[in-house]
């Protein structure tokens, strides 16, 4: 990704330059120790509540395994605990992260030339890429201040149907987006649903960030909404346990029609299409998480109060830093302004003045400050005059001086 | 895969039947209380060797990593003692299992509609399934009884660019291959690699058994024939360390154009493209291979002895069987022979009737033996008389029994 190796490049060109550039999670909260505990957690699991015997974990640590995964059925506790969301394991698929899950739900739902995936813009850059591998066109819908608009994406449907294109999907991140922070209202949940359902579309949901709320205010997710198995929902571990386990899933309750007519569940296509990708997901992996899922009582919600508490700081600390050092006034006159997120590890900032490499460069090297350009996060074009602000991987400390740092990039007077 | 569903619901009617059916390695040689072992032989490397801190190992192990892993430097020392392989570490990318590997090269190496892989016939489905994901044409090339024919093959690639298609590379297990159990001579290799150079072809190499000799014969592998980096190496450790682990890599030496003009190297490429596909490998599963490798002096071949004995063993048990239940005078009144592989996994019996499902089916149930019907690894037809024999998870008893069973339909005479 082109965005991630020029952000690497200047970060170790300027070590000593505060970062809101990554939205890796924060790794003070990772125990090593732990890993082995988690393990033993699960292999306990497995002979305990499950009665398999020690040649059958030695198998299912060792062997290939079942290419849709072991642990649909922690997972699928996991979801109903705390999302609401009713999923069976049957139509869960572990995968090699998320990222994995929505490459194999690309390859397994975009059949022909006129298949359009539909993205909000800006948008991850995760999901554009996997489309550019699979050759799968993607059209962008402009995202407004709560995200991504139900009456743009209607227009756009109407429009790429006249010219003879088929909309076949939305990616959306409803919460706290990648990356611009925006969180979707009910209202437009239910919208969301309500055209998808109308317009024959289905939801690629994404939400590595739902729990990290820095207001209190949790929205239910569209899949725990979605009455209609309109919603393909990709889940990740790597924010809510961690990302080296490279663990997620998708939640796959779509009924299809296989080539030779027998009706199945898109899950089990999703399972086809990774058996040629990856084969299945390494056991040692899913087994760690496994022991996670369980020693946290199949509730990742709680059990990421501390990570919550954490990144709910930084964002206040943040907005609260820019509210002083910029207030109205002065931010008026400056010509900056910013979103106020209701949690996850994203804020916007747009500034009166091109946001670009340059003068990432000059913010690096003369003002100590790193920030992703938004551009990078347009698939057509936009954003030249917005930053990326990331605080998942910075102590509150290093928040406040990175805003600091950054008011006097953005308005010489301000620190004065 | 159709056939491992296939082979799977067979076995599960019919469980006291003795398989020749699936691929795996044997399982006898795991052993679960080794994996904190390794992991921890990796963290002991990282600090002592490396001068990592508690703070990087927690990084490493937990965070998202570099996408092209972080095992190179091990895999190249392992590389360079067992096989003479010369690969500089910047030229490997570590995978999710060999499978990511060949779908990562296919993608990166295949551009347009006139491009074509070549493939032995019959072939491992693994390629050929991660070819048709990609939409990337096959052709099969017919092996001779040491495996691909260099002869077949030019006349092939000579046809092919006659329709203006561009053969970019030839698929090719050289020791021991799946299905077939055929090994390519050491004149054989040195005519491809030839060829190679001559029809600007690249070869795939693909190398899960080599070290598992009946004979005690080991011929080079083309890659460290190989002067003219014609050769993209496949590596797994399903068979030398264990399947579960999903690690895997690619060697990728070649100098490349980008879109954008520069010179780099062809790991660089497969590097971004599985960054789309899974970001990175597990950081855990890479940690338990690479403290394998160090266990081991990263020298696998002597690690293998166990396993190369056990192996060996089998396919010597299946032979010496075959040969003693059916003696020549004998199988050629039934019109049955079989080849006598120098190692691995496999071996290919032919019969004088159809040995398709109808047959298989008849084979478990009448007589409690599975093997897997050939025709399913041709790719453009064929091998409706011929059977795959796997060794690989029996022990020499039930290999023993099960030659029995299967000579007792095949000739019922024979055993009487």
């Amino acid at each position: 990704m082109e965005v991630m190796n020029f952000l690497n490049e200047i970060t170790s060109r300027h070590p000593e330059a505060i970062s809101f550039g990554p939205g890796r999670p924060y790794e003070g909260l990772f125990e090593v120790e732990r890993i082995g505990e988690y393990l033993d957690a699960y292999i306990r699991h497995l002979c305990d509540n499950l009665g398999r015997t020690r040649e059958e974990v030695r198998t299912l640590l060792f062997q290939y395994g079942r290419t849709s995964g072991h642990l649909q059925e922690l997972v699928a506790r996991t979801l109903r605990n705390d999302e609401g969301i009713q999923a069976g394991p049957e139509s869960i698929v572990v995968t090699v992260g998320c990222q994995e899950g929505m490459f194999i739900a690309l390859r397994a739902l975009f059949a022909g030339p006129s298949d359009v995936l539909l993205v909000s813009s800006p948008c991850y850059v995760g999901i554009t890429g996997a489309a550019r591998l699979l050759d799968i066109e993607t059209v962008p819908v402009p995202e407004g201040e709560d995200g991504i608009d139900p009456g743009a994406l209607r227009r756009t449907v109407t429009t790429l149907r006249a010219v003879g294109k088929r909309p076949r999907a939305l990616y959306v991140v409803p919460d706290f987006s990648n990356p611009t922070g925006t969180c979707l209202t009910l209202a437009a949940r239910r919208r969301l649903l309500e055209l998808a359902e109308d317009e024959d579309l289905l939801l690629l949901e994404d939400n590595p960030y739902g729990f990290f709320t820095r207001t209190g205010t949790c929205r239910p997710t569209l899949k725990a909404l979605d009455s209609q198995r309109r919603v393909i929902y990709l889940g990740s571990f790597a924010k809510t346990c961690f990302p080296g386990a490279r663990v997620g899933y998708v939640v796959a309750d779509q009924q299809v029609q296989t080539r030779d007519g027998r009706c199945t569940l898109l899950a089990e296509e999703l399972s086809k299409v990774k058996s040629m990708v990856t084969v299945n997901t390494p056991a040692l992996s899913q087994a760690v998480i496994g022991g996670m899922l369980m020693t946290h009582g199949y509730r990742l919600r709680e059990a990421s109060k501390a990570a919550t508490d954490f990144y709910r700081e930084n964002l206040t600390v943040l907005l609260d830093c820019l509210e002083r050092l910029l207030p109205p006034s002065r931010r008026e006159a400056a010509g900056v302004q910013w979103n106020s997120p209701e949690g996850g590890f994203f804020l916007t900032l747009s500034v009166p003045f091109p946001a670009d490499n340059a003068l990432l460069e000059e913010s690096a090297r003369d003002y100590g400050v790193i920030w992703t350009p938004m551009s990078y996060f347009y698939p057509d074009g936009g954003g030249r005059y917005q930053m990326r602000l990331s605080l998942s991987c910075l102590t509150p400390d290093q928040v406040a001086e990175g805003a600091r740092r950054l008011v006097s990039l953005l308005d010489p007077s301000a620190t004065r």
